[in-house]
């Protein structure tokens, strides 16, 4: 009796773990989903979109006057809005306009050559058929590792391929064929407009717009870091810096992580016509310059910060007061010239105000080679413990050089681009506080930043 | 007359620089093909490999006897193959049952959500049609955001929501439905299985084996940037050292470009059985931690490069005869361990040589933080010049300590995979050598490692 009970009760605990387990899996999956969604509320955004289109696509086969010459064909409208809906108005318009021309093209050429093989008699058919699309495949599936057309048309080469065995292989007459490639790309057609216009007009996601702000965003991170950096004692020990918000002095470390983003972005952005402040052929590539001097300047930065923080760096109190007000103050200008860009690109304005900033961190790098030259600051003192602070100090030389460029390539966007004029009115006001404000440094220029 | 003449003489010099100009094309765009193919020639393979497979599936279209029952579906098996043939077999794999089973799931869920709809009447069906239909869509499309899914399941999901939607709309009888998913179900299996058996029997291309490849050859480029500096006096002239060899030195930049390759790679491996050397469940993930440390090292080699190679880089004689040694030791001997890793990974063996190159290198970091201590090194010369080499000296102490955890990630690796022993003889061989040859550095210490 014992032993059952027992094992009823070993039973009932074992389901009742069981049930917590399922509940603990499932209470789990809904705060992934939650912050999936938290994270990029745009991905919920799609999914209804995605949801919507192929709901009106399939309620249109339901409506038959519209379907009714179409028949079993109308399906290849609902693929096509599953296989052709994407995130970004771009992406769905590359892979709609790819599959859409490449049926069109591959259809006519799969038309062609099966009214060719078809005069070869009933036995030769097969045979010629099969070598057209044996050669065709092999083409086309070669062509795909062109990295300009793996770009662009990877998708339309399959399309293609796809097609051209369909139609070709088909073993219906010559008229039957032309009316269902007739179908098959008006619904096919059908299928790409309404994707189109739905990605178009609720809400939509343009790559362009996407690539824009996501380089701007990488810059605010490096200036973050540097102002992190300009704003607390330079050379402060490991504890005192981590007690300040490190979390933003180290927003830097995604740019290093998601390379390859931007090229995709821009493969996209590439499609898509005129939106918002961006005109039909706006320079992505200029965007794609800025992006990898950003991803080297954070590269560098990740260096400097490792250099900063590692354990062994011990800096003395004689070098720390000779070197710490130029650095800071390279790495305050640095930021601010980067703050200048960021700006410059949000606003599309001209990015007047950078040059100044980068000039000023220019004449403090031109101080800090000077000071590390003068003896002053090796005498008496243990060359080991020199090393790190002065290795911080090429660093951030180093870093410099390429903030300039970074300013030099955003100008060339601003050029390309036609961004219009930054206000007068800020610049006075902005040239005004220059001169009211006391210059700190022997060549530190203080420019407070507006909104230009 | 003559203008007559003169304007037959442009057109037909127009005609033939356009012929000209057409025969440039085509001349690059062979050149660029034969490049693309001989870059890697498994390219043209692949390409015959996907025609081959189609070809066959075509062809069993035309033999009736097979395709009888099928009908107008088996244009699904043609389909299956374009899209699921793709260069590896992992990928070919992946996407194939992907494909197959989402079909068969989503297809059942579909035929019973097309019996639930039809039971409330003619005017309801379509409208329950379209909400199981959009919730679906909307459930699937939200889930492919999802990282894990994302890696293994995208092209399941994408197929999921084709194949509900395909047969829960399709206006057909029950009875019908079923017909129609066995003949798509038993269409899309068949071109799977071919695709597979193709793509494993003819001159297979194993994701998982170019993974191992690749990161074998990663680690080799680290190496011969070490010996490539361990091997010329360390502190030359930019001049001195590009009349070197400097395209081997180099071969490291290919290590940053291209990062995201392995964990493509690495998800098409999991989906390939035991091939070679390698078992189903192979570590592959051990591959992954392998690859970012060798990133990280690159990384720092890059920092390293850049240092020696910029043009204020002077270092005093002095200096150079100071620190020469012990620098050119560590090179030469991370080097070395580097490429006991290499051919350990590549005759999966047990990295049982690298732990005495790499304990080496150790010592040899010991003896140059003891130069740059030593007081005689830093008097009388420009600090300026000092730095530089100071710098060149710490990113090398660094770049010793991450060697050390790429070996210690190949040896886990090596115990993961059950590599074999080393042969007795080799290490045997190796560790006379040890004896034999004279230690240079002072605190050079020999460990000779038994086959454990």
């Amino acid at each position: 009796m014992e032993m059952v009970s027992h094992e009823k009760v070993g039973l009932m605990s074992g389901g009742f773990v069981w049930v917590k387990g399922l509940f603990a899996k499932l209470v789990e999956v809904a705060s992934k989903t939650r912050a999936l969604g938290k994270d990029d509320p745009r991905r919920v955004i799609h999914s209804l979109k995605l949801g919507l289109t192929l709901t009106i696509v399939s309620m249109l086969y339901y409506y038959k006057p519209l379907f009714a010459n179409f028949g079993v064909s109308a399906m290849w409208a609902v693929m096509t809005v599953v296989v052709v809906f994407e995130f970004s108005v771009g992406a769905t318009l590359g892979k709609g306009l790819n599959r859409a021309f490449a049926t069109l093209f591959a259809g006519a050429l799969g038309a062609g050559a099966h009214h060719l093989a078809a005069l070869s008699g009933h036995v030769g058919q097969p045979i010629i058929t099969s070598i057209f699309v044996f050669l065709l495949a092999c083409i086309l599936t070669f062509m795909r590792f062109f990295p300009s057309i793996k770009a662009k048309y990877d998708y339309g080469m399959m399309i293609g391929i796809l097609t051209f065995s369909f139609v070709s292989i088909s073993g219906v007459g010559d008229d039957e064929i032309l009316l269902l490639l007739q179908k098959r790309v008006s619904t096919i057609f059908l299928g790409v407009c309404v994707c189109v216009v739905i990605s178009i007009s609720i809400s939509p996601f343009w790559a362009g717009q996407d690539l824009h702000n996501r380089i701007a965003l990488n810059i605010e991170k490096l200036a973050l870091f540097f102002q992190g950096y300009g704003s607390v004692e330079y050379f402060k020990t490991l504890q005192d810096r981590e007690a300040k918000d490190d979390k933003s002095i180290q927003a830097y470390k995604s740019i290093l992580k998601s390379s390859g983003i931007e090229d995709t972005l821009y493969n996209f952005a590439r499609w898509e016509p005129g939106h918002g402040c961006f005109q039909f052929r706006h320079p992505w590539k200029q965007y794609l310059k800025i992006g990898a001097l950003t991803y080297q300047c954070a590269f560098r930065i990740d260096a400097l910060h490792r250099n900063l923080s590692s354990s062994s760096f011990q800096v003395s109190q004689e070098i720390q007061t000779q070197i710490q007000e130029p650095c800071m103050e390279m790495s305050m200008e640095t930021g601010k010239a980067l703050r200048q860009l960021v700006s410059s690109i949000r606003e599309m304005t001209q990015p007047t105000l950078a040059e100044i900033h980068t000039n000023n961190s220019k004449a403090a790098a031109k101080k800090l080679k000077a000071s590390l030259k003068s003896s002053r600051l090796w005498e008496n003192c243990d060359l080991l413990t020199l090393i790190p602070a002065a290795n911080v100090g090429t660093l951030l030389v180093d870093v410099v050089d390429i903030t300039e460029k970074i300013a030099e390539a955003v100008q060339e966007l601003a050029s390309l681009a036609h961004f219009k004029a930054a206000k007068p009115a800020e610049a006075a006001i902005q040239s005004e506080k220059e001169k009211v404000e006391p210059n700190i440094g022997v060549s530190f220029v203080t420019i407070p930043i507006g909104s230009g």
